[in-house]
């Protein structure tokens, strides 16, 4: 089957299906976020309170976790839901949020990869790179890095935590250790609306809930990122309006626009 | 006088009063809902510190309790909220995101109906069925029922709180216990733009500031959603554009748009 | 050099330099603030704990404060910032969200300010005048007065905190107490699009970065988002489409924008 065929059968199956995705994310994306998830065809909850996370991860087909703003209290959420995700065997993907700019940020991301065993992490070439040890200083939350320089890099973190591990850029690599693919295409006005990164997390926590394996939902969540944003570029006229043709796109996503642009390598 | 005029009447003079609504409400949808009250011509306040919410309620005309991603500290502002405004004969309007689908969920929108004394409660269906009491698992947010099975349910609970009871949907029906109004209308993509459902109960609250009684405040506030529903999708490509039209739609609503396309029946 | 012409150039500057912009904001803005920032060219991050606020503000160019949300876990995390920011001499700019609708609101932002040394105070002429201790009710989070009636209280508050205050509405007066500028122009969709204000506040932020004075920070933040605002409104057919519309004139902002539209006496 061609990597064009696998997306668009998980994506049919995921719109059939309509999983419900737990999110435990930041306040920057949660809007948006949501919008993504609804769009892919997929249904979000996001919900946060210890109280209740047993009861909601029981119908739940897969957790996204990020920690892109995070404090002790919403660090406490997140470890506990790990770990009932974790005991379930539900699929989680974890997204290292500026992994690398404090060491808050390393520690809790390195702290939910050990409780909740991921099946994906996703993060950006900086973030992937801080996590796999590499001695470096990132910049905030974009990245200072290439894709390319984090391969070395994800292939070490998929290794070490048995995961598939994404780091995304102008070409996504993803990889579990052994077997590598990258996805090029999409557009340079997704690094300028803010959470994109963050959608794609949750795109990829949404085809967990479908996909035999993570690396067939980490192909299709960021396949789909990136020929939704190609398919909006088209008509954007600038990052404030690539926005809602960004989510137009997801919706009414093809099987021949993934023919069309899906460059899988 | 006909529905679309009662609607128009509100409608004129909120656009002309412009109330403030104190909203608590979930992070998810606070900047749509804020962004909805604008376009209808309120003016929207967010704000949960208990040190400030007796002077804040004081300069509002009516307060929007949303449980969307409760916590502890959350649930014990809202509850002071839902107290103060009932002391105050405030008008409250209640929304149980995701009741039933966690027993937090479901008792702390009991409690803060039994406190707060709301004059509206609107929920879908599956949050209006389980805080009625029906015995059924709902399936986190989104509503696994159609409008009618819940028609029963939103009778119970509008006599058991004294208040309009609202089991939004395909058709929104809207009781006091005694008297039913189902509105129908809309767009399929609507459910498709997180917080929509959010949205028409900050619309209902902000109704309720200048409505004469709860039955009127939630027909002029779903019957506004509807109509500006129904325009946002004669342009939109998919539920982004929709979102943007949407709000144009609720800004530029004339009177001539509620004659033609409201449906109450 | 006229003010186009100094815009302009920091325009340009912010643009290469893309400074890292640290946002301690309310849950309202995060996701709009974020992409305002994004679209002016900088890269903005959103983070709270105080666990790590002194690693983010090492790799900060400015630091927005924003209260708009406040409550006593984020009062402290933004004293710790407020102080940090100040002992590195990282320019500050402080937005009073609603100050004078709570004794909370009015008495957290003079603390701010005592702790903080801002670069800039922002706010619409209500909270201007109220920090300013005009006495005066204010009708929650939107100005209940023109921005003339606040020169003298912005003055005044410029002059007690040795720093440039912003009262901004249909004319943005902005003064250190000595120096005036009246900044014309916009449209009057901008106030029914939510954080608009919060937006020129980061924006004034991130001018901050890359500016030798807080007077032309100032001018630079609340001229470009004059002149977006008003190059949106030439498209939008409401406050929905004016916000996307918003953030691709952000983007594609030109030299002869500035020359053409930037009206400042």
């Amino acid at each position: 089957m061609s990597h064009a065929a696998t997306v668009w059968s998980l994506l049919s199956t995921l719109r059939q299906r309509r999983p419900l995705v737990h999110n435990i994310t930041n306040f920057v994306v949660m809007n948006s976020t949501a919008n993504a998830l609804l769009c892919l065809g997929a249904s979000p909850i996001m919900a946060h309170a210890e109280e209740e996370m047993e009861e909601l991860l029981g119908i739940a087909g897969s957790l996204v976790l990020n920690i892109g703003t995070l404090s002790p209290h919403w660090i406490a959420s997140m470890r506990l839901a790990a770990r009932l995700a974790a005991e379930r065997g539900l699929p989680t993907v974890l997204d290292p949020v500026g992994a690398g700019a404090s060491k808050l940020r390393t520690a809790t991301t390195l702290a939910l990869a050990n409780v909740g065993k991921p099946a994906v992490i996703r993060g950006n070439a900086s973030e992937i790179m801080a996590l796999a040890g590499a001695a470096e200083a990132t910049k905030g939350v974009d990245s200072a890095h290439g894709s390319e320089a984090a391969e070395e890099a994800a292939r070490g973190l998929a290794r070490t935590y048995s995961c598939v591990a994404v780091a995304s850029g102008a070409v996504d690599f993803v990889t579990d250790g052994e077997r590598d693919l990258r996805i090029s295409g999409g557009s340079a006005l997704a690094p300028l609306v803010t959470g994109m990164g963050c959608a794609a997390t949750a795109v990829v926590g949404a085809f967990l809930a479908v996909a035999d394996n993570p690396m067939d939902a980490a192909l299709a969540g960021m396949g789909v990122m990136k020929v939704a944003s190609e398919l909006a570029a088209d008509t954007a006229a600038g990052p404030g309006s690539f926005e809602p043709a960004f989510r137009d796109a997801l919706h009414n996503l093809a099987a021949s626009d993934l023919d069309d642009r899906l460059m899988v390598a």
